[in-house]
C-alpha cells in the first residue's frame, strides 16, 4: 500500500461538515418558517402536479440533474411513469405531462430549451430554482424557490461553499420530502414499493 | 392546462422537510460531536487518500451510485482525475488508484466485486457505509461509517422516510464535506477552479 | 491551428473499411443462406416474442451494451414499452416482460446473473451470442447465434478486428433487421414514427 | 412461459438483414471506390488529428451519439485520453483538443452549439455527416461525409431503412474503421490494448 501524508492545511472533514449542515439547516429553516421564498400552497401545487401527471419528465445540467435523478428513481418507486430527459428510451413529452427541472440561475440554456417545448405542447413545468424572475420561472406552472447561493456567486456571501452545491444539495432535500409527501399520501407500505427497485443489477 | 386536485393526506412539503431536516441534523451531530461511528482521523485518511491518488474510482448502486457522481464532478472541477465506474471511457483501475465506493448495507453485490478486484491490484479503497462490520467494510482502507438507516430497515426505527434516503442525502453532504476541506487546502480560489467546468453541453 | 505530421503505416482508413465491409458480409452471407447459425425459425421467435411483450429490458456490458441501447431506441419509436438495465427509471422485471441481451462468450457475469433473475420471475430471455453452448445460451428462451470473434480471440483466425469488435457491429445490423422486420409488420409509416422522437434535447 | 403468436406480414428477418446489407455495401463502395463523397486525404486527415490530439471529446445526439461511444470505448482502449460530452467527469475542452462529432444533417443544435464552442478555444473539430455545405461541416477541421440517407428522408428513396439508421450504422463503421487504421499504426498486439478494458464492471 502507497504511504499517506497529508499536506492539510484549513477545515478538517468535521469542521466543513458543520459548515455545510448549517447552511442548509438555515435554507431549511426559511422554507418552513419564513420569510418565505416559496409559500406552502406552491408546493402543494407541485406535489398535486406529479400526482396527476399522465408521465414525468425531469431534467437538469450537471449535478441539479443527477439530483432530480435520485428523486426520479423515487417517483418510479411509487409507481409513477417517469423518464429522465437524455436517456435512451424517453419519448416525446406531450400535453398531461410533467417536466420537473432544476437550475439555479433559472436560464441554463438548454432547461430553458427544454421548458419552452414542454409548454409548447400543452404540458406543466415544475421548477426548482434560486431566480424567481427567470426565464424558466416565467415559464413554469409552478416555482419552487430556493433562497441558495447560485454558480457564479463566487463571492460567497449567501455560502461558503463552490459554486451552486448548497442549491443542489436543496434540489435533492426538497425532491426527497416532495417523494416523501407523495408516499405518505398514497397510502402504501415500504415494503408494498420494493418489489418495484431495479431487479437485474 | 388539465385541472389539478389534490387528494393529499398526510403530512405537508413543509412538514417533511421539517422530518428529513431533523434526521440529517440528528447524524451530522454524531459525526461531529459523538459518540463517533467515524472518528475525525478516519475522515482525513479519506481526504489524504484522494489528495494524493493517481486517479480516482467512484462506484455505487443506484442512488448512491448517483450522490458519489455529484461528488466526481467536484473532484473533476478541483482538477483530479477521476473516472465513474461504469461510464464508457473509464479505464482498468491499477495500484496507486483509489476507489470510492457506497453501500448502505456493505453488501452491494457489483460494489463488493469492484472493490474485490480493487484491493487485488493494489488500489486503495475509501467506503461509505452504515455497516462497520460488512464484508465492503473488511475489503477497505478507509471506512466512513454513517448513522443512518439501511435499505431494508422497513421498520422505520431509525429515519421516517423511504429505504436508504438519509443514508444517500448524507453520501452527498459527506462528500462534499470532503470536497469542501480538499478544495481549501488546495488553496485555490473559485475563479480558478470554475474554467474547468464543462464547456460542451 | 496546431500542426499535423501523421506517423501512419499500415492501412489507410480505406483499406481498414473493406477489411470490416467484407468481414461483416461473411457473417450476413451466412446468417442468411448458411449454413445457418441461427435458422429462421429462430430470428423469427425473436420478433414475435419482442411484439408480444408487456415490456423489453435490454442489457449489454460496454459496446454490445451500446449497441443494444440503439435498438432500444428504435422500439421505443415504435412505440413498445423499453428499458435499459442500470438507467435510473428502469422498474423490475416480471412475467410477460422479454429480456433482450447481448454477450459474445455468453460468460458476461452481470449480463448471466440478469438472465438468470429473469428466468426466475418467468419472464422470456432472447439473447445475441457467437456461443451456442455457453451459460446464457442455455438460460435463453430464443438465441440467434452470429458466426463472429469472441472477445479475447486474440490470434484474429475469424476477424483481423480487435477484440469483439465484428460481433458488435453485427448485434447493431441485427437488431436493426428485427427492428426493419418489427416496423413492416406493424404497417406504420415512417411520418407516423418521428412523432415519438425525443422532443427535449 | 407465455404462448407466442405471430402477426407478421412484411420482410422477415434475414430479408431485412439482406436490405440492410446492401444499403451498407452501397455506401462503403462508394467511399472506397468512389465518386467519392470523402477523398483519402480527409480520412487521413481524421486519422492523423485523433493520433496527435492531447485529449478527444466525441459528442452526438441520440443513434449517432451511441456509435461514437463505442469508437471514444475504442480509442481508450488505444491508450488514448477520451471523453464523452455530457458524462460527469468530462472537462473543459481547449486548445490541442479535438471534439469528433456525428450529424446526419449537420444542423442537429447541441451538436453545432458544441462545435461553435469548441473553435472559438481552438480545438479542431471532427464531422461525420451526410451534409457537406452544413453549418457543421462550415465549422469542421475535417469532414467525412457520407452518401447516406438523413433523419427525415421518409420517403425512402435513398434507404428503405427508417430514418438515420443507415446513416448511424456507417458511424459506427467508419469509426472502427479509423480505429483499425490508429490501431496498426501503433504497431501494439491485442495483449497489449487487452489491459486497458474496465475491470469493475
Amino acid at each position: 500500500m502507497h504511504e499517506i501524508t497529508s499536506t492539510l492545511t484549513g477545515p478538517t472533514v468535521a469542521e466543513s461538515l458543520a459548515t455545510i449542515a448549517a447552511e442548509q439547516a438555515r435554507v431549511i429553516r426559511r422554507l418552513i418558517d419564513g420569510p418565505n421564498t416559496t409559500p406552502d400552497a406552491e408546493f402543494e401545487a407541485a406535489v398535486a402536479r406529479l400526482q396527476t401527471a399522465r408521465r414525468i419528465f425531469v431534467m437538469g445540467a450537471g449535478r441539479s440533474g443527477l439530483a432530480l435523478r435520485m428523486t426520479a428513481m423515487r417517483l418510479m418507486h411509487l409507481g409513477l411513469d417517469v423518464h429522465v430527459v437524455g436517456e435512451v428510451t424517453t419519448p416525446a413529452i406531450a400535453a398531461s405531462d410533467v417536466l420537473l427541472v432544476a437550475s439555479g440561475s433559472g436560464m441554463t440554456r438548454a432547461v430553458v430549451g427544454a421548458a419552452e417545448t414542454a409548454g409548447q405542447v400543452g404540458a406543466a413545468i415544475v421548477t426548482i430554482t434560486t431566480t424567481p424572475g427567470s426565464r424558466l420561472a416565467e415559464l413554469s406552472s409552478t416555482t419552487i424557490v430556493l433562497p441558495a447561493a447560485q454558480k457564479e456567486d463566487h463571492a460567497g456571501t449567501i455560502s461558503a461553499q463552490y459554486s451552486g452545491s448548497l442549491f443542489e444539495q436543496l434540489v435533492l432535500t426538497v425532491g426527497d420530502a416532495i417523494f416523501h409527501t407523495l408516499w405518505q399520501a398514497s397510502g402504501a407500505t415500504a415494503e408494498q414499493l420494493w418489489p418495484r427497485h431495479a431487479n437485474l443489477e
